[in-house]
């Protein structure tokens, strides 16, 4: 195995700064960033991402976290304790968040197979996610890979000691249920997020910091669960998006599956095969899951994936046709063409799109676009078919998701009754202190 | 069998409504309501839910619904075709609805056992509900009971009709899937919903239109589906709540499950009897699923049912007995008397509290009353519990909910990591048209 790179020093630095008088109440029972404004005195001089050990106007220590003096967000919480500047204390302190985080998967069952360990402030670690992929190398070798994704500056900090932890923690007792501690281990290491322009941080190259003999980061294939058992897909851990699968799509599509049953059962009875349509298939997700629900009835499925990505589509198609789906690749930009795709075809039509809108101001223009797209998706549903549509714009609010939908229904001239809104998987914790957390809406309906 | 009163006439009276000009647009696309305001002239001297035709100022046909001078909403659309005024005609429309709401079901896999046939709005009758409960009478008999719940003068003038057309439906060949055409049949009518008042009809007592030798409508074992197979409830048809029992539940008791397994599986390694509060117990939904999922792990659950009336507690104690729990009545006041329930001892705490803002004007003093009530539920919990939190009231929004259980989390002192978010089960689907058809939140966490 190659080595993470190892902490440098014993001790680290550690700014100290206060908070203006008569805030610690609200901090203490609250959100877990403080903003410049909330701060005694200018956090100036201070490099981006330093430690900073938060404290009251009265000098009580509040927190540990890391400070950013070019951000509006100048302090994130890691911990409610105090860490000081020993490197050694702070790699126990992430271990024992690690263990934490793995208990609360296990308690909600999910752990055995590809899941979220880390979900930022909700596990208690601004700026960071790990996901755990379970899965094979082309040799054939099962492992574990754990994508280690860094946001913020402070994250990119703390990321040598999370290493640190991490390798322990992968190979100790706690690890997962099951094999877990049995399968190699490979850490990727991805710094290239579009949020790290507003910390101030430039992109990074992706890096193994970990791997075993045969792992390849651009060939993986990983194991999710699915109501069929498990769903396979090859995946590229340096060229995909995000960190290379999205994991919080489970929940929809264990939402999806009793109508996608129904939809099949209607096929195979006309002895006709299935016709879905996967928009921003990506790896194909939900075209994967629709084949081994089809394959489980003996049915056969014909799948329309279109993505403006060659990559992810090749990726797709392969792994749709490993489950014994058929596959037809169509390279578009989505939004522009999707009025090229036939109408009142498709048995499952799935919309499930980038963030449109990742900043305040692109709000209208993307909850247009959202608008248009979801119109020209709903009308390419065949009467009585499934129609699955998600955004993962955090800055889309329940309440704008609703009316865009909405209006797209009376657009399309279709009639929609949703049957069930999904949203994260269990792997997504959120917390009261933070709502920001929580992004993916997912409707499922069925349309006449 | 007994039989339904039968349609007195073969034409009934139909007023002809026009909307102001220029709105007809907005409403052929749009919600199934007209207000006064949007009417050409004063909607009044047609009595309360008199049948109506819709017109534009050009007098075309827009819909056919009924109609009440008395409230802010004057006409409820039943169908975007015109109907005349023949009985027969309105009798044969009404199956068309019923058969595909059955439908919508059967498409959705979840029509074998008990679940909401018609919900309001979202299927196409506005001002009723049918809930069809599969199950057993006391001598044993099989068979289906229809609850139908009329709660607008408009659904009260529908009624005659609909049963004809239910009565058709329910023994015609596309009724369900499976035995759904051998089963008898019962209809129990219940007309006395809160929201009548606002309508100006008043309360009427609950009878039974149709039913079968040995069916008695005080005491019937209803099957809901459970992960567990079957979940047998005894619920009484003539003094229960709404229509006797809380079908919304079930999709946040799918959700709940896997985290109750892993709850049980560890009192069960720790070889401890499961230990479980279930507030506003009602007929003991929640703790009958713990229970049988603490059974399917040869496992051993107390469980605390809390509610204020004794027949439901009766009815709880009974039905989790049944299922091998061990059940203590807690007849009480809970958001007055929570704080006397033992702090920290029960793997799971289920708060699944009636609608405490049923008018606008209520809303803050429910939120407040949600938020006391939600907090000592929290403190309830044993470290690395699990929480259900539900709310019913229409009123209470999304955002309204996150803010309330945000304050409530913060005042407990614990630590609450949220898992899913769960909401309307399948048989209550919505149409965007009429937001207000959704109300059921619930959030399902893990406590600290």
């Amino acid at each position: 195995m190659s080595s993470t790179s190892p902490v440098k020093s014993e001790q680290f630095e550690l700014a100290i700064w206060r908070l203006k008088a008569g805030l610690e109440k609200k901090f203490s029972k609250g959100h877990p960033w403080v903003f410049s404004s909330d701060l005694d005195q200018s956090p100036k001089g201070v490099s981006p991402g330093a430690f900073v050990e938060l404290r009251s106007s009265a000098d009580q220590f509040l927190a540990f976290g890391y400070g950013n003096p070019t951000t509006l967000i100048a302090f994130r919480t890691l911990a409610r304790i105090p860490i000081g500047r020993d490197a050694r204390q702070l790699i126990g302190f992430l271990s024992g968040v690690l263990e934490q985080a793995a208990r609360l998967r296990h308690s909600v069952g999910i752990d055995r197979l590809s899941h979220r360990l880390i979900f930022g402030e909700a596990d208690g670690l601004p700026g960071l996610v790990i996901d755990r992929y379970v899965g094979r190398s082309p040799d054939g070798t099962r492992g574990q890979v754990f994508v280690v994704q860094s946001s913020t500056a402070g994250a990119d900090q703390l990321l040598p000691f999370l290493l640190s932890s991490l390798l322990g923690f992968a190979s100790g007792e706690l690890a997962f249920s099951g094999e877990g501690r049995a399968l190699p281990i490979a850490i990727v290491v991805t710094q290239d997020s579009s949020a790290r322009g507003i910390e101030g941080i430039k992109k990074e190259p992706r890096r193994v910091v970990q791997s075993w003999s045969g792992f390849e980061p651009n060939s993986f294939q990983i194991e999710v669960q699915s109501v069929a058992g498990v769903a396979p897909y090859w995946v590229n851990f340096v060229d995909g998006q995000k960190t290379g699968f999205f994991l919080d799509q489970r929940l929809n599509v264990r939402l999806a599956w009793p109508l996608f049953e129904r939809a099949i059962a209607l096929a195979v009875q006309q002895g006709r095969r299935l016709k879905m349509l996967d928009l921003f298939c990506y790896v194909g997700q939900w075209a994967v899951q629709a084949s081994l629900a089809t394959k489980a009835q003996n049915g056969a499925i014909d799948v329309d994936l279109a993505d403006a990505s060659a990559a992810a589509l090749a990726l797709a198609s392969r792994n749709v046709e490993e489950v014994g789906g058929t596959a037809v690749a169509r390279k578009m930009d989505v939004v522009q063409d999707i009025g090229k795709l036939p109408v009142g075809q498709y048995d499952i039509v799935i919309c499930d799109p980038p963030a449109f809108a990742k900043k305040k101001k692109d709000l209208p223009t993307g909850l247009a676009a959202y608008q248009k797209l979801n119109r020209e998706a709903i009308r390419r549903v065949r009467p009585g078919g499934v129609f699955v549509t998600c955004s993962c714009s955090g800055l889309v609010t329940d309440d704008d998701f609703e009316s865009m939908i909405a209006h797209a229904v009376r657009a399309s001239g279709r009639d929609v009754r949703w049957i069930v809104r999904g949203g994260h998987g269990e792997d997504h914790p959120s917390i009261s202190e933070f709502p920001q957390g929580r992004y993916l809406k997912g409707w499922i309906g069925v349309v006449q």
